[in-house]
């Protein structure tokens, strides 16, 4: 079955959630790396929590009570607007160096990312690096949950109103895959740490190190 | 209300999940304390994974494939019978030095152990410790879900028969606090490792650094 949709995830696979380190450095001299890696590690907890508790909240939320949390952890003392302040470097992380020439070696097919991200956080993103005419918007907000949940991604799939194996989902994040393998999508791993395979059971189609070579390489049909 | 029972979890609150370190020292040399804590990480982040993706498996298996992963990421080389060998220590985890002398001063409530668990896992480890008369068990694999899920928190107040506000939750577990605290159970937090308060909103009704004053220090009703 030819494929006619690539969806990606956004933080992490098109844009570099560590790219915050620069914005926390400066705030934060000598402390940017650490909190932009616990940051990122808070988000996705607090995101699963409130998944499984089923207490939806907004990522923008989460992703501001996540920098707060790792602020705390760093012994930071901080006030609520700093913290909301500083969260806004979402809206500018840098996108990985191949991002833009994947993305438009892929407009023969519908190319979107389907991230845990809001509207109000994706689109000043991608408008920032002016990627808007290459790159739709599915949010996983529209129905108040999160990836991994089974729920999220059949709402993608509605969305694009195509066959489950007309679309390759494409994400750097471990658990992003395990969900959409589970859930029955062909996944494209971008593995760019080179981490060691999950063992849950639910595997890539493909795995490769960056966006770099997926025009070329398509998953198994 | 009067407090009529008592619900521990087990795995950080009663007994040291890192007191396993000792055997993976045992067998792998030098890697013991990072093995140690890789394998929690990992082990939770499996259980909260298959509960998202609705892919329960049980927490043994989760606790193995866990281990797995955790050697996957030393670059141990192993075979699966190995990971399984193991995960044995997790029936001979060490209590906290409190532990006996505190269960035994609540026996006046009903004490009980919830823990994702599963039987198989905890009987042995409460007999090795001769706890088995001051502590009942309460498995949340008996309805194939994991705590945080309210599901879970539910069935062990249904399995107690009492009024939430009868009931007190103890746990270590920040994620084991939130969740108990979102479903309405009044929680004591024993925060070990003096962490900061999560931002997600459930807070603790009681914080202590260890279970020794609990039979002093009730939450407030």
């Amino acid at each position: 079955m030819a494929v006619k949709a690539y969806l990606f995830d956004s933080y992490g696979t098109l844009f570099d959630v560590y790219s915050v380190s620069r914005q926390c450095e400066e705030k934060y001299p000598e402390k940017g790396e650490q909190l932009s890696k616990d940051w990122r590690e808070l988000q996705l907890q607090y995101a699963f929590l409130s998944q499984i508790l089923q207490q939806y909240e907004p990522f923008d939320e989460i992703t501001k009570k996540a920098l707060m949390a790792a602020l705390d952890r760093q012994k930071i003392l901080y006030e609520e607007a700093d913290a909301e302040e500083l969260s806004k470097a979402y809206e500018k992380l840098e996108p990985f160096e191949e991002t833009k020439k994947v993305l438009s070696a892929l407009q023969d097919s519908t190319v979107m990312t389907f991230s845990n991200g809001t509207h109000g956080m994706l689109q000043p993103l991608i408008k920032h690096h002016g990627l808007e005419s290459l790159l739709g918007i599915i949010s996983a907000d529209e129905i108040r949950q999160y990836k991994p949940s089974p729920a999220a991604y059949q709402y993608a799939l509605d969305k694009l109103g195509l066959n489950k194996k007309e679309i390759v989902f494409v994400s750097s994040n471990q658990w992003d895959i395990t969900g959409a393998a589970s859930f029955g999508f062909q996944t494209v791993w971008i593995n760019r740490k080179e981490e060691p395979t999950s063992h849950l059971g639910f595997v890539p189609d493909l795995v490769l190190t960056s966006l770099e070579r997926l025009p070329e390489e398509k998953p198994p049909q």
